[in-house]
């Protein structure tokens, strides 16, 4: 009897999952590889950014997802190449052949070729990514709390978030809720709500995926909350206490501790190696361009799928790096591994678009259903059920978001930690001494 | 008008903030400074350790706690020294007066002298330390896992808690349960149940503070949970790969990735600052003696509080380092301070020991409220009460604490998260390939 065939998967995201999950009643043997050893619900990390959840409220252990499937394997390993010639997934530490390969490593943070932007402002892909934020916004408050000097202390309450798509616009959002209400009676010599928010966007209107109504909607909502938007707005220079900011000709310094980085992705690095191994071509942002199958030139045993993947729509528009793309990908992939030993074959993949929506503060979001858009409570409402539901289905418990539920009605952000091996001294404390009593070292 | 009498209290912990909330009607001013924002509910960090809690789940920011009580800011900052004659606390970046003030510093983990020990076997006191042993207990079971090597297996598979106080037996307890029953079908090449845990102790059997009738029932039922318990053993070395066990004149070297360390703490570095400031004694775990209205020798305005302070009882026997001591002690000071403008005095410090309770794994705890001891489910069920009862007063959320105890009953860990700057390599890990398919790097 031959051995059965072996998909291996990389990636624990939305699409890997969901693979691996369509493939359990296959006669196949499937091994997932990660990183991390859990699925993190992505959508959901700018509340533990924000204190507003935990990182167990949106990670689930990929083992603890993956246990009744008898035909799966999850392996805790990194993968560093591909070797499509001998079909083989080569780790840090090892290889893994496959008979089929799905490769859904996602994307990370972009800085435009300024690499040395990231110490000063990061981006929010990974649990680790959101505490640090946490950190950095907590401690930012804990340092103008106890900054005598005015201007000094402006700046440590000076918030840029760079980059106004769903990540930027919730984070924003967020951000001025906690400053406005969350931590409003916290502090005794500074009034958090004196705290400025800049949405930097470099296009003209901030969520450009969504049609400009939308958009006009946002930006009021935004405003509303506290959130100041730029909109046509570069940024040309990140400091560890300032910010150059371009519109038009004229450029402009912001003195800040805390700018973070919503604006750009690329794809995993396996994309340009996958390219270069198979002639593929890559997008602007790194991502290989796909068969209308899924797989790559040449090599029908490897599927690339999800926030690596260029694939277009009908219309030849770049679908974008969603979750839903990645899952509807997932599925297509799984099902023709299952059809082809068959000799049958499936129709182009076709992404069936059910809508977009992003949440921008409490009880404010906007829905865009193609056929219907709507934005405020209802949204808001659309989008708590929607993901809720989403979060369920990747593992995590009701219990669970009935609390963030909760938090949401009552601005309660419990989960406000500073938290790193060494949480002090405070950033950019210079060295004034408060009013409260506390005297200058001499 | 004079300004107010200022109230310094150093340290958040049980002792800290029961003596901030008690003073939140008193004609004084209140300042509590703490080196992290958040007040740590520490007898339930081993469940955070273990995966079965997020660190927010015991945790509550000072400043929430605090910001309805007007006459009291908080300070994220680190005292480094107090300066008696001045009556300054000594900030790592400037410095605090004082007119009293209430020293609650708390202890840190101690390694009788083998200071080099800590890398390889850490305590559990802080949520770093905690996330630190969760991640260092599930890469363990990952490694296993992708190791072919059957002696090198059951290293990645041994666990070695050293001291069975309360911390330890706790923590030995859940990680049997952990390998037993949560783990159970996670894996494809290793049987978790087959992971080895030792409880290590020098003395003669499991929880010493006990009456002998009950360590007898928590070592039973730690047998039972599959963990196994070697009293009247010391250790003599720990390496990365191995701890070193002395019982009698034998010595045994015992492979294993995963030392905790449960056994021996020591008072906060302030307290030795103290005793020589003031010419208090210090014990053999560094507290500083304090006189029968909890101050120190000559300095009426210096409390000292909780795991800080050697107070005896009205035997003579010194009171242990658990929450309840705290709490009283703090009340007493708060007391005492607020009656001293009016010339009265209290009569001394009386702890009133209302009974200790230790719980072993899930539905199995020991009770020994003086007149009556007890073991078994009624126990844990007492056990639980007592501590959702103090978590509540403590801050945290009634919600929370319903899905802990769904845990309990499920046998759920949802929170074991590898988390951590660089998740890889896994710890340990040698070279070998693991049967699955997994080829090693040529």
């Amino acid at each position: 009897m031959n051995a059965p065939h072996h998909v291996v998967i990389i990636g624990g995201g939305f699409g890997g999952l969901t693979a691996a999950r369509r493939l359990r009643r296959a006669p196949v043997r499937v091994t997932l590889v990660d990183r991390q050893n859990f699925h993190l619900f992505q959508p959901l990390l700018y509340q533990v950014a924000t204190g507003g959840l935990s990182p167990a409220n949106i990670a689930t252990p990929l083992r603890a997802l993956l246990k009744r499937q008898q035909n799966t394997a999850v392996i805790l390993a990194e993968v560093v190449e591909i070797d499509v010639q001998r079909r083989r997934a080569i780790l840090s530490d090892g290889e893994l052949d496959y008979d089929t390969l799905i490769v859904a490593a996602g994307a990370r943070h972009h800085y435009f070729g300024h690499a040395e932007w990231e110490q000063h402002a990061p981006g929010l892909k990974t649990i680790e990514n959101a505490t640090r934020i946490r950190r950095r916004i907590l401690l930012a408050f804990e340092a103008a709390e106890r900054e005598t000097d005015p201007v000094r202390r402006q700046a440590c309450l000076t918030f840029v978030v760079v980059g106004a798509g769903p990540t930027g616009v919730e984070l924003a959002g967020t951000l001025a809720e906690l400053a406005h209400h969350t931590l409003r009676k916290d502090f005794r010599n500074i009034d958090p709500s004196t705290a400025r928010i800049l949405l930097v966007e470099c296009a003209d209107r901030v969520l450009q995926p969504y049609p400009s109504g939308l958009s006009a909607k946002a930006a009021r909502a935004l405003t509303r909350l506290g959130v100041t938007v730029r909109t046509g707005t570069n940024v040309t220079e990140v400091l560890a206490d300032s910010v150059t900011l371009r519109s038009g000709e004229q450029d402009e310094r912001i003195a800040t501790h805390t700018v973070l980085w919503a604006a750009g992705v690329e794809a995993s690095p396996l994309a340009q190696n996958l390219a270069s191994a198979t002639g593929a071509t890559l997008d602007r942002s790194c991502r290989v361009t796909v068969l209308p199958d899924l797989t790559l030139p040449g090599h029908p045993e490897i599927f690339v799928i999800g926030d690596m993947a260029h694939c277009s729509d009908q219309a030849g528009k770049p679908l974008p790096g969603v979750a839903p793309v990645a899952i509807q990908q997932a599925k297509y992939a799984a099902d023709l591994i299952q059809l082809r030993p068959s000799g049958r074959a499936l129709s182009p993949f076709h992404y069936k678009d059910r809508g977009t929506m992003s949440t921008i503060g409490r009880a404010e979001a906007v829905v865009d259903l193609g056929w219907l858009r709507f934005s405020g409570f209802i949204a808001w409402l659309v989008w708590l059920f929607v993901h809720l539901m989403s979060l369920v289905t990747f593992g995590n418990r009701a219990l669970v978001l009935m609390q963030w539920a909760g938090n949401y009605v009552t601005r309660n952000r419990s989960a406000r930690l500073i938290t790193g091996e060494s949480p002090l001294p405070l950033v950019g404390r210079a060295s004034s001494p408060p009013a409260a009593g506390i005297d200058r070292a001499p």
